[in-house]
């Protein structure tokens, strides 16, 4: 068996420095689901205010992201740019600006990176002034008043992720790279590409021409679907003779009946996808195409907990040499249950059992699959954006049309 | 809309006075599936020495149960009696002893009580020494040795839960009665009744001659069969004429296939149930036919997660007046997607909707039911049987019994 | 390989002489739902006038099922009785005699029963005069109707089939025991037993008391539930001390979820039932549970196409010592496939291949079980019920204890 | 409600009089797997000598089609060329020659055809000799064996239908067009093209080229896919600005879940599909769908039953203004439920009802979809198909380097 590495305080290397030399770094899971589950995130705002107040819910569930793996420890400030969180003012409990929710995540993030071998990245995403057709200057201070934070906390990289419109990640980039930092930047697109239809490999020559080192997707996919769609960036980019790292950061969600938009459609979002959660074997399964296909940035979004990173460690411990520390609490591939008190439970404690299992849904009532809510508006929605001026009523009308599906 | 109680120290009354007064308490949720996914604890063993070697963990988890409407705190001490600990000596990392262990259990919960309006209750469960065929006294004296430290640590009152066999209940309920505290008995049974065939109606009127005020069920099998299982014991109260609160704490799976002994002989035990996961709205009508059984102590069990607790908080908020503080982060039935940006998200913020949504797997080469190995391991269970006792061919001939199907 | 047996005329033995010397007795299958595929019966009255409309078409499937491998041939009378035929007259394009059907359904069964080695029976089934409370001198002039036209024809035996009450089939077997042929009697129960709650074993009881040789079930069910209604018949009757032979003929259909009135309450019935329908392999396993049950005479009912009672005369082969003809346009679990072009398609020319094979149903939105409108359907069923009879109290008993579910 | 048109000797109009003029013409169902549920055809080699050994049984299933609504007859010659019946020359239960086995089909396909308003098709299918390399020259003679026995028969027009290569086809529609009769030319694709990568649009405009006045698909994929493929085929056409009547005859199971060869790569074929039979009411929501594209020649192929082609033909009564004789027996959208003595039964006969019903499997313990054996193949068959040179053995050889998969 290979050995445990307890996380300890180590000199650390950047982000860069780790991938140039082919190591697989890990990633970490997604917080707005969790920390909802957990009762101290609001679904649909995502109330990135949780860092201010309850940074310890924050802090621990950092901390079994990197007792599971994790290399890099995202700070908390999904929707946290200025714009967003004044759109819902009155979700708001008391009025916390929103500096101190980044600068509280950058400090969480911060101290727990600290008692591992973990990197600190900040993170930037869509920002509503995009969706409602505020021109790139506005955008773009936006993205530098978040930045402005982790430049004040010198977090050791950034992410500009979660974006739908390969224009807006590009200005988000181009914001990040006035930090001098690594700029990694990852869409949630699947293989049909942005929603102005730009495909993959075309998102992915724009990304690093406007300076990212690190591409790759996150999130609204399957990991099956994001790495088939990592797959075609690299394609593109070999294409156009350019080089970079890649990453992925899929939901740990069973989606093979989303449209292009993604899980957001997908009748059961977000409070009936339960049954769609990944198995710790489905994750394993993952990483290893995700290895296979080059990707070594590797982590999750929603719906990964900690047992699903540690997942992608156990799969990638002979590669990498070492367990994470929360296989203490874990056998490879089942082998803690070779010790259950029913011989037929003790039957399980191996590889071959949980690869082949096809695990049912114990709902008989339920279909297997379900038709997205945007199912057949895809071409119409893209219309929309690209018109740009699309305002609710028009939405409205073109989906009611739809309904007739 | 009701009022969110915050949960803040209160000058407490305890559990019988809770419930004699029609009052509904609300347990808490499954500490070791929802550890093992936070990288705490091994499944298997179920290693409760977490309490020692990573309390902030499980305080942290106790404190999510609190905000989401736990009005019990149970010590994490599931099979942390002496003779499991030691059973399985060579799982302990280091040594820590059983004492150690409970008494750890019992400040965490301790602490987190504290902080709200919770009750602390100690918990024994079944042992390897009834199982090994020990005699009376040994059992006892294992039960002893754990109500000696929740003496020590003065818990407001005691649970004897997850007995298969209604004799071993019996025991438990007659030392933790030697206390003076309430004591509640539950079993992890079906309709089906105890591994000797005892019904529930006749465990609990055995239990409640014991010394148990409070009787029901928890684990092994899905809310609605749990309800049931309470239902019948109800009904064997009634029938002999006797008195006590009933309780009811199942699985968040849904097991409409497991057979008598429950969900760990379904083959996605314990690694492959996430498509099993119960949904909020599950958990809502779960609540909702528990209190229109009569039953008025209302916890969960084995997936259980802070959220699944606060959907029976909710639930139930019109009979108890108010919402518990992690309602903050959640809107009845969905409501807080009526600010969505997309439409067709919000349409979905609504109590029709989700009521009414069969969630979809996700998996269409997968089954919806799956047959316990209980149906084919007659042999191995043979085997097992045969090395050890009397009981072995009655459970046999349950066994065979079973397999006319 | 066995040898085919052509169906020929030969100097047939009557029934029960075949099952006194222990020999396998293979039914016929489901006229109404096949004639209904081929446009010659209405769903709902189920039309038998066909054998007076369109003889062809009625001979047609007679002639496939004898070659398939039946015994016995059931004249086309399933719902002939007059009162049946009256109470729907505006049903009937022309005005056609009910002695003219029955006499029609008599002359095309001997006809191709001629062919080969079968033999007739005439079959009678429960009348509308029982369920609108006509006594029993009414009911049994039903029966006796019918029975004049089979003694006219000359059946060689009669068959009492399709009964909920076993009152009324234990007067319908008194009445064709007049004839002095020997009497089968089959009822459309499963295991919970008759619409009065006389449960299997009683019924079988009481019908072998009125003369019936051969007892069993037939319809409402799937074959697994069919075998073990009968098997709990077998045990009825030995516990009684008597003796019959016994028979079944089930649906071809999976009804898992049907409840006590059989798949008439599923929401599929009549019109959507196609994802139920047993494949051959699962047909083979019935004809081999059944015979392992003890069970001689076994056909089918409700479903069964030619093929399916040919899978009943393939799988007991080896018993027989011989194959249908119609074997010869079907390899033994799938062996024709052995030259199929593509070798993907060879590889399943195979026992173990077929046995195995869990068929998908091609509908990812549909689920796997249906509530039974059973289940909501109190209202109608009180309000059709408090229009009628006594009975109908102890139906709504029935119907509420369900309800618990 | 519209008039039922009783199938009668009328004086005919041809094929293209009646497409020319806007009508609708329904075709006719499957012929190999109707007759080899019934007994008289054998998988695998899908036996066309019926039409000699058993001609009563080929007779009955024309007249059920005809009754059903059919206006086209086709011989049941599929799989009858001279090379195809000698390859299995160890099939043929007795010498029977191949002009036989033909001229037998056109005999029995014009009885029945002069009892009603239907016209005659000899049909053509692809031949082994296409697949084993022969050439032009040796293809088109097998074609031209079969055209002779059409010609003395008569035939009122001719299809090449069931191929998989467009070059084939063409040749086929080639040898077609020599007699001076109407030509129509289906192949068994679906909407990513032939085994060369033809795409459907390009595949349309060769067979028009060629001379096929109406040209479509047939078998291999479910309704929905093959109307896609046809509606492909008519933008190919309208881009090259020809003009020719399309037409539809897609088999009665869903198949989601098939790879680019269709049906026969499902694991469930040819002895498990029965779970993917399409209802009738599937079979309405087809017609309308195939009539909405365009498509006026709407038919069936493996899989359809009777009441799979009345399902169109009173899907399009309507239009046609009338229904086919068969609808004595059957109500639209179920309305001869509207008396059966159930109410909750009763409840079930309108359009609403069944147009929504999502009917369930009854079959927990299967998947929803299957992987097709060839899953991934297509990209290595294609090759190997394109070098024509495939043995078995590099075929198999590519197979099992895929199974990894």
């Amino acid at each position: 068996m290979l050995p445990i590495r307890k996380t300890a305080k180590t000199s650390k290397r950047g982000i860069l420095e780790r991938l140039d030399a082919g190591e697989i770094v890990i990633g970490d899971g997604g917080f707005v689901f969790a920390l909802e589950k957990r009762g101290y995130v609001k679904a649909g705002p995502w109330t990135p205010e949780a860092t201010v107040e309850h940074p310890e819910a924050v802090r621990q569930l950092h901390r079994e992201f990197l007792r599971a793996g994790s290399n890099v420890l995202q700070t908390f400030t999904f929707y946290a740019s200025e714009d967003k969180l004044e759109n819902r003012g009155n979700y708001v409990a008391e009025k916390i600006s929103c500096q101190k929710v980044n600068e509280a995540a950058c400090d969480i993030a911060r101290e727990v990176a600290n008692e591992g071998d973990a990197l600190v990245a900040g993170g930037v995403s869509q920002t509503p002034s995009y969706l409602s057709c505020k021109d790139k200057t506005e955008v773009k201070a936006a993205f530098r008043k978040q930045l402005e934070v982790f430049m004040k906390k010198n977090v050791d990289f950034l992410i500009a992720e979660y974006f739908e419109h390969v224009e807006e990640a590009v200005w988000a980039v181009e914001v990040l790279k006035e930090s001098g930092k690594p700029v990694a930047a990852t869409m949630c697109i699947g293989p049909e590409g942005d929603m102005h239809g730009v495909s993959p490999g075309q998102c992915a020559v724009q990304l690093v021409k406007a300076g990212a080192s690190i591409v790759g997707v996150n999130c609204h996919f399957d990991p099956e679907t994001c790495v088939e769609t990592v797959r075609l960036m690299k394609e593109g980019l070999q294409a156009a003779k350019l080089k970079a790292h890649l990453m992925c950061q899929p939901l740990a969600f069973h989606t093979p009946d989303c449209g292009k938009q993604g899980f957001i459609d997908l009748p059961e979002f977000p409070f009936g996808l339960e049954p769609r959660i990944a198995t710790r074997w489905d994750i394993q399964k993952y990483a290893r195409k995700a290895y296979d296909v080059g990707i070594r940035f590797i982590g999750g979004c929603c719906g990964f907990e900690p047992y699903h990173i540690r997942a992608i460690a156990e799969e990638l411990a002979p590669e990498r040499g070492f367990l994470p520390e929360a296989s203490e609490k874990h056998g490879t591939w089942g082998d803690n249950l070779s010790m259950h008190t029913k011989p037929w439970v003790r039957a399980r404690a191996r590889k071959e059992y949980w690869e082949n299992l096809k695990p049912a849904s114990g709902r008989p009532y339920c279909p297997c699959m379900s038709k997205p809510d945007g199912w057949g508006v895809t071409k119409g929605a893209k219309e929309l954006m690209q018109q740009k001026e699309a305002t609710t009523e028009q939405q409205l009308k073109e989906l009611f049309q739809k309904k007739k599906y």
